[in-house]
């Protein structure tokens, strides 16, 4: 009988380790996904600004992985583990039953316990998540446009993104771009430049992954974009109506500051997905503050080398400087492709001659609006350290290489380079209820 | 003082004003809509069927008219006119007054009051629908393959589209291909190519407004798509398991008959704008069954010749052998260039001028799956009456000529391209709620 691999979620973790595991005969193995697609994360703060279409982000896993007839690819949610008799629980339809399983179901947003905001300041994982951010950016200048009373106007007007880190830094950006460039011919009673974008981190600086010289140079150029750059700053308050910060270091005079502002961003904290929470239950492995698993360093779950924790599911040990694998693309793409190998080595008989998982920093590029951008790539040396158009040429580079599916690849290009030579955005529809936020319809007279 | 202008719609009616009365100083324009964008309707049926993105049929209306200066777009909802003051009223917002209105709300679904219907079987008019259809039929496909009772398989198996016109055509032409060759290689429990697609119309055959042989041709095509063609059957019920009907014509023995589907589409028929009753009410203007304001061969109405009502909006005079003007996108594309030119020749002194409107039938194209189609083109003579492989030829030409945005085009005819050499369909997400229908998660075992 074949030796049966359920994968848990279509991630980058997920998908490469069915992409590597694919064509041996000698498994049989089973993906379940939530959704049924999977999705380049990367790209979607694009769509929440509008740049690029869902469709174009994203391809349904049945279709990427039609060639492999040993794969089953399975619409629904795994809500519990039996560890002991080996199964997966469906929130429908029965119980999966694997002999190895893999765990890359990924994270989503964290309001760090205050849930309340979540209403106010959505956070960008999912394809639904991206939409309702476009819908809201778009609106918000469509009633800035019909608002005559000026600090109602103004609070249309700011955006505040919460968070400074890659996908913050990428979403002001955008905004500095579609606010300046992009609707700058659009209305009539405001302009869209007028808008104020601002970046709030409450570390020193933007970007804490990257070398210091990097950050600098990213704020610099999200300041050209006219995006208020606010490190230091931590938020307290977010409600309908803005957001309240505290600014000033520990031991320093702290203040307290309120931003009014209609629209605000959250790119600030994740935390692992339930199921994860659940395999640990299970297993009786720990979790960290994020609920992310502890797995060992071939990352197994301790005392269960036949389940696998991959991603931002599970912290993960082998990343740089002795430390945790970062949350980024290649911390679950290299996972998922060395879990895959050493399941192969174990049925071939050659467990021991897997060595514990080390990743291998590739290097991160941001892209900053247009033509802007910064990169930190270690193995390139001082070349990898690039700023501006250079830093934007290699971002576009690797992320149309990585795009899964080639019809999106060429659509995306020529989005991107319309886009260009026009400072256009090709899709900016508000979708789900088209009208402003807060309208009541009044009888209309008879 | 400029003359007022005010466009309710910013459809092919209200879209072909705009630009006509474009540049033209005396004019202040002002148009609103619902929705920030215009929508290319004919296409919409490959949204709800994978085959293009949302964003890749429309386009934000404030994009397209970025350029006209003298014309302001407004996001709101139409909803009183105040004839005597000329004033329209919004749902949020104060009245927009007007020396000159034009009403092109167009129309959406109707049920023949058969509400109740409209749960279990959408109608395709907006972006929400065409997606919320897509969906339907993805899900549907999921199900089954998860399904193992054979009965319930088959329900989730079964499709019917109600309405033989154009939309149920082109619908049930995409979902043979769906079954047939996108999806052949997708699932491991069903095979797709057993999905059973009806296409119900009440008539004696499909495509109604075509000559009967192009309507025998369509059905022979739609056939070799292994779709089943059911005419002489009117739909007597639907709810969420199928659908019953009626067969057997007027005089002749009448059989009822019941057909388990769980994905019904509703393509049957329309009702104007409820906008567009408001106006008859506020004018005294008649309306038909459908909803449709009754106007004077200027396109104006009775007794209020500064307000023009079009497209599908309005039983227009000046169609085809003395009757109305058909409800196809050239039926609302005409009257808006006309009604623009009769406001500028008015304000010109040139009224007595103003000849009443005159349809002119450029003919009609439809496309069933992959390089079959049928043409019905007057004015070519008998090179107009196409078939197969030149009918769509003809189709592509003419849309993508017509598709609102050059990289929207250039998008559309990469997607295209592709989807034809690799039998794919580029945009197969399904977004909103993931999960499949009907699932209630229970407690995970803790």
């Amino acid at each position: 009988m074949a030796h049966r691999v359920v994968i848990v979620g279509g991630g980058f973790g997920g998908l490469n380790a069915a992409q590597t595991l694919d064509g041996d005969r000698r498994f049989d193995i089973t993906l379940v996904d939530r959704h049924n697609y999977h999705l380049f994360q990367p790209l979607l703060y694009q769509v929440a600004t509008g740049a690029l279409a869902p469709g174009e982000i994203a391809q349904p896993l049945r279709s990427i992985l039609r060639r492999h007839r040993n794969l089953t690819v399975l619409l629904g949610e795994a809500v519990g583990l039996d560890a002991a008799s080996r199964q997966v629980l469906l929130s429908d339809g029965g119980p999966i039953p694997y002999d190895t399983l893999i765990v890359a179901t990924g994270a989503h947003h964290s309001y760090f316990g205050n849930d309340a905001w979540a209403r106010f300041a959505p956070g960008l994982k999912t394809i639904d998540d991206a939409t309702a951010i476009r819908r809201r950016i778009l609106i918000a200048f469509e009633a800035a446009e019909r608002e005559h009373v000026p600090e109602r106007r103004l609070e249309w007007m700011t955006f505040v993104i919460v968070g400074g880190g890659p996908t913050g830094v990428e979403l002001a950006g955008s905004l500095g771009e579609i606010a300046h460039d992009t609707l700058r011919r659009d209305f009539r009673s405001i302009d869209p430049a007028d808008a104020r974008i601002l970046l709030v981190e409450a570390l020193p600086r933007v970007l804490p992954p990257y070398p210091e010289d990097r950050s600098a140079s990213a704020r610099r150029q999200l300041e050209r974009l006219g995006v208020v750059v606010r490190t230091d700053t931590r938020v307290v308050g977010i409600d309908e109506h803005g957001v309240t910060v505290e600014t000033g270091s520990g031991t320093d005079h702290v203040e307290t500051e309120r931003i009014p502002a209609r629209t605000v961003l959250w790119a600030a904290g994740v935390q692992a997905s339930s199921f994860a929470r659940k395999v640990a239950t299970a297993t009786g492995a720990e979790v960290d503050r994020s609920g992310r698993v502890k797995v060992e360093p071939h990352l197994t779950v301790p005392g269960h080398p036949e389940i696998f924790v991959i991603g931002d599911a599970a912290i993960q040990p082998g990343g740089p400087k002795g430390g945790p694998v970062p949350g980024v693309a290649q911390g679950a793409i290299q996972p998922g492709k060395y879990v895959a190998k050493a399941i192969k080595a174990r049925l071939a008989g050659r467990a021991a001659d897997v060595r514990p998982f080390h990743y291998v920093n590739r290097g991160d590029v941001a892209v900053i609006g247009r033509l802007a951008g910064v990169t930190n790539i270690p193995w390139l040396g001082p070349f990898g350290r690039q700023s501006g158009f250079a830093a934007w040429a290699l971002w576009l580079g690797i992320h149309i290489v990585y795009l899964i599916g080639f019809a999106n690849r060429l659509v995306v290009l020529v989005r991107w380079a319309w886009s260009f030579l026009t400072h256009g955005r090709g899709s900016r529809l508000i979708t789900g209820s088209p009208l402003l936020p807060d309208i009541e319809e009044p009888e209309p007279p008879a």
